[in-house]
């Protein structure tokens, strides 16, 4: 292990971090000075620590040499994105936003909320964002800025995943832009430039729009980092749904253009690149792709179907009993139930789940059976290979699907092997088989690990102090495990939609953190951390 | 595919079906004819079914020419448990019996109760079996029979598919009786009687020990044939927890004795043919049977450790309100807990769900989370390979285990293949690593798939009719499919200890039969019957 190199590319990441801190410092300025001033140091303090650990750092390893083997790259992922979860969460802990109106945050909190933020996942620990007193607004950016280096930070890793056995390599071979007679480092720096710039342009347009529709530059921004990393921290507690509830914005509009992004969000970036430069016919042609919009389509038909018949959108939005919304909705809208909000409501919270981002407008936790449990299984999907989306994506279900076809007629016609297909064309890496269900059994083996400590180690009292039985532990712990291991965010029960992961115990928070991580990286990189032999000559 | 071949062998199925319906028969001169009538004459005629269709098939294959290949092996394996299932549900249809006091069974039900039995899974439709005027002897003992013929169906089939790419083959190779000089089929042969003969000779050997322990020679045959199946049909309401509140027998005792044998069902039938012939150091050199130990031991002591500290052993016992044991339940073992009381229904409860017999002599449902969430996952578990328990196998999770860490050392070690290896042992097994991973893909695959099916389609009214809340729906359902698929029986919420599958809808039901079979017959038999190119040239 090439400790010196790791060292130099660490203190790169330390002074990044602390450099995007200060897109966070004017916000400061907005409110008043009185309640924001804690956040203003705060984020002083904490780039005054970025700048000097990444300047030891970079003092450390000034005489590397050499260059990046795999083992160190996957050394230099796991371990910056471990120092961007503690650095991340410096800001917090110097300006001490409140967890609850009684407490404040401690550092698991804050390492909880910054690596939600960084792996796009969008859970919080924090019980009210609204009130300035208790979260400073410069704090609130600063939560939002890590969805959007979180998401930066995923678009560039796929580039360098492309070398490595992942599922989307077949495939994005076929589909990587650029020459493709340049050298491969050359591609996969183009490659990169032109997924930054597709990131980057698409949360300026979103934000633009969201501005056009009269959210506030703070909002439009935070929304924008929110949806476009599919993150899902709102700055609203009613997520979304806070734009339903009041009479100056166009509450569908703000909603459906939300969707509209998010939807962009979970497809391959590479595809929108193809669309942007007039190729629209590569979407067409994209097995992945159309898979993905047949499972939304489908399971918003399938859910609102289930729903119209169960009445679970004759209720709509984010009431929360204590809130002062909660007696603003429409009322037109909160008796009876149309086709039209079941629409609106069903569509946005199915893709709002299955790109993994995790905004919400009406409370699913309330729906039917049926609705829980299909969105419990769509977390898992998740979006595109290539997006900022999380989950298992969309290619390798369709590989699995596959493979497992492929096996079940190999055990009667055992002389035959069939290639594995894509759209026609054969797949011709020949690991992708073997990759595809080891990923599957990992996911599968650390989701029932997880869940089975979170059933352990959280006291009954999690749920029977706020009014939960202790018999819904099975199934909310399944959801906390599938919502952070997935990077959605919001799940079932005391972590249903209109709750959050506060009042969950020291050693449930720092499993969830680490799931968060396992989750965003593809598990490999963060697991071989704990590997022994990963550090041995 | 050899359609005449298969028939003439699917009529040889027919008539041994047939013929052990006999041994059911005298049963019904036990007790009061006018009870007993509708089952001796439902037998009769079911065993007339069976000869018939047995003869016409034998019929329609006397000229069937050539040998089995293995597309005709996979369809004389699942289509024979297809009509074992229609057969054995002759006698519950011809005498209909009640299953519940108000309904008649339907086909459907009586369908479900043979698979049941056939498949040693133990999952009821009959919500009173002590009542002779609703279900008469004949017919219970006939249920019990199921499991002894379907438990020696695996043992015989294990044999069977050593010849083919199992998890088992690897380690049967190896563990095989028998002069190893003989052909191939020589030895096949002898493995298979020597294994009917562990097998009938461990249920005569506890039908004789739980006699001498007090039970009637009809209870004590019943109970060994749920024993040794791993199967889990009683002949009293509150299962095995029956004889600890009658004071006529030693309910301890009884237990203990039927943990054993549950304890030895799961175990490797060829281990325990060393042991006969005083080898015991095969079992102490054993990897998958160490680890089936140390799982049920370990298992044990969490249990009753989070048992006892979350207070679960103050109650024991199958106490329904409706039944009149529950009043005469001893009160020295009503009131506290003793770390005795609770090792003592801990243990059995884990031996049982572990091996998947799915007997009970405490309502686990009632137990903490901790409690409830092993068991599920310990479900999934099962027996050891070569054994009639269920699940997917001990051996399989040793070597799914393995082969996870191999992939990720394989990750940042991409150039070293190291060999998958068992007590030392390479394995010599080329597919054996995909074999087990597309495994679990599948097994995972179908829970998830069936329990959104059950979910979807079940009505809420089978929860809120019978006093359970909607919201129990995800983990219940979860619980249904785990324990039929794994071939357990008791689940959770409307499935639990105390409770049974009556309620379920049609549809529902139905799934839960073809999930026993797939179950118990690993997947691919089962599944190859829906595939269309199984059945073409």
């Amino acid at each position: 292990m090439n400790v010196l190199l790791l060292c130099r590319l660490l203190g790169l990441v330390a002074i990044l971090i602390g450099g995007s801190m200060a897109f966070s410092l004017p916000w400061a300025a907005w409110g008043d000075w009185h309640r924001e001033r804690s956040g203003f140091w705060g984020l002083v303090g904490a780039m005054a620590v970025c700048f000097a650990v990444g300047a030891v750092l970079r003092r450390i390893g000034r005489r590397a040499r050499g260059r990046l083997f795999l083992k160190e790259a996957m050394a230099v992922v796991g371990l910056s994105w471990v120092l961007a979860t503690v650095l991340g969460a410096l800001p917090f802990i110097f300006s001490g936003p409140h967890r609850t109106p009684q407490a404040r945050m401690s550092p698991i909190d804050a390492m909880f909320e910054a690596q939600s933020g960084f792996s796009t996942t969008g859970a919080t620990v924090l019980t009210d964002v609204e009130d300035p007193r208790l979260v400073p607004r410069s704090i609130l950016f600063w939560r939002s800025s890590t969805h959007f280096l979180g998401g930066l930070g995923i678009i560039v890793l796929f580039v360098a995943i492309l070398g490595q056995g992942s599922a989307g390599k077949a495939l994005m071979r076929a589909e990587m832009p650029g020459p493709s007679k340049a050298s491969q480092q050359a591609r996969t720096q183009h490659t990169a430039w032109v997924l930054f710039l597709v990131y980057a342009g698409l949360n300026g347009l979103l934000t633009v729009i969201l501005v056009l529709e009269g959210l506030s530059l703070f909002d439009a921004l935070c929304h924008a980092f929110g949806t476009m990393a599919t993150g899902g921290f709102s700055t609203y507690n009613a997520s979304v749904g806070h734009f339903a509830t009041q009479p100056r914005y166009n509450g569908p509009l703000v909603e459906m253009t939300i969707a509209l992004f998010m939807f962009l969000a979970g497809t391959n970036f590479t595809l929108l690149y193809a669309l942007a430069v007039f190729q629209p016919r590569r979407l067409a042609h994209d097995v992945e792709w159309k898979t993905y919009v047949a499972i939304l389509a489908g399971v918003t038909a399938a859910v609102v179907g289930f729903g119209l018949y169960h009445g679970d959108f004759a209720q709509n939005g984010m009431a929360q009993p204590t809130s002062e919304e909660a007696s603003s909705i429409d009322d037109a809208q909160a008796g009876g139930q149309s086709v039209g909000g079941a629409v609106r409501y069903g569509l946005f919270q199915v893709v709002s789940i299955m790109t993994t981002t995790g905004f919400c407008t009406d409370d699913f936790d309330r729906w039917n059976s049926f609705g829980r449990g299909v969105l419990l299984v769509l977390m898992f999907v998740g979006g595109c290979a290539g997006s900022t989306g999380g989950g298992l994506k969309v290619i390798r279900h369709i590989l699995f699907v596959k493979i497992l076809g492929l096996e079940i007629e190999q055990t009667f016609h055992p002389s035959v092997v069939r290639p594995l297909r894509l759209g026609g064309q054969p797949v011709v890496d020949q690991e992708l088989r073997r990759n595809v269900l080891v990923y599957f059994g990992l996911i599968g083996a650390i989701f029932v690990a997880a869940w089975l400590f979170t059933v352990t180690v959280e006291p009954d009292a999690t749920w029977t102090d706020f009014g939960h039985g202790r018999e819904h532990k099975l199934v909310d712990a399944a959801g906390c495990v599938a919502a952070t291991l997935n990077n959605i965010g919001p799940g079932y029960g005391v972590v249903g939609p209109t709750k959050n992961y506060t009042n969950f115990s020291a050693p449930a928070k720092i499993l969830f953190t680490w799931l968060m991580m396992v989750g965003r990286l593809e598990i490999f990189a963060v697991v071989v951390l704990f590997v022994p032999g990963f550090w041995r000559r």
